[in-house]
């Protein structure tokens, strides 16, 4: 065990609190992260699709987002030799590997939504 | 279609700017949520308890997070009727599946940290 809570040799851990492990779940599960990779597991994607995709992201957001996902080696960006250039983002096998563990979570909240709408209601109700 | 971009009739979807199934995705991924079912899921745990295992939230950012959870069905939380008196959290059912999905993702990303890391050693290797 190293001081941050957890090491290479033994095992990484997202509760403790500066295992790097937590810092790439956030960027997996971050708000545009989550929906960047759910979009370009569909798809390989340019700058400009994804940003139509992940609808409400900014250049500058978008921009951040890919940068720590192709860092962490979860998206590959690759730029075309083409006239005019264009840049081209797609996963990684680990990132589809991630992509779709995540994807997995995200279908699963939007199934269940009916259910959290109405515990919203109630709790609401209750409160109000 | 709703203006939301999904509704409950047809499909909720995480895409669209304004459905709410982003905010309840929000939730239940965002850093302290997501490190909140991971406890929960291991155990019904009462405030302080948590707040030593979710290992870095403020009081304050905790308490947020219950609420939240608790809002949207995932947590429910029990005042026990004794002396002195204690509260409990615990996962409902819909939040224990949800947390299922979720640590199935939480651990993979652990799993891969290794390569994860030897990807961000290459990336600012090649950028330094």
């Amino acid at each position: 065990m190293t001081t941050d809570g957890c090491n290479e040799a033994l095992a990484y851990d997202v509760f403790a609190r500066n295992c790097p492990s937590r810092e790439a779940l956030g960027h997996v599960t971050g708000r545009w992260g989550s929906l960047t990779l759910g979009a370009l597991r569909e798809d390989t994607l340019r700058f400009n699709e994804l940003r139509r995709r992940v609808d409400g992201v900014s250049e500058k957001m978008l921009s951040q987002t890919l940068h720590a996902l192709e860092r962490d080696g979860l998206v590959h960006r690759e730029a075309q030799q083409t006239n005019p250039p264009r840049v081209d983002y797609r996963l990684t096998p680990l990132g589809r590997t991630v992509a779709d563990r995540l994807m997995s979570l995200i279908e699963l909240v939007e199934e269940r939504m009916p259910e959290i709408a109405e515990a919203r209601r109630e709790y609401d109700g209750a409160k109000g």
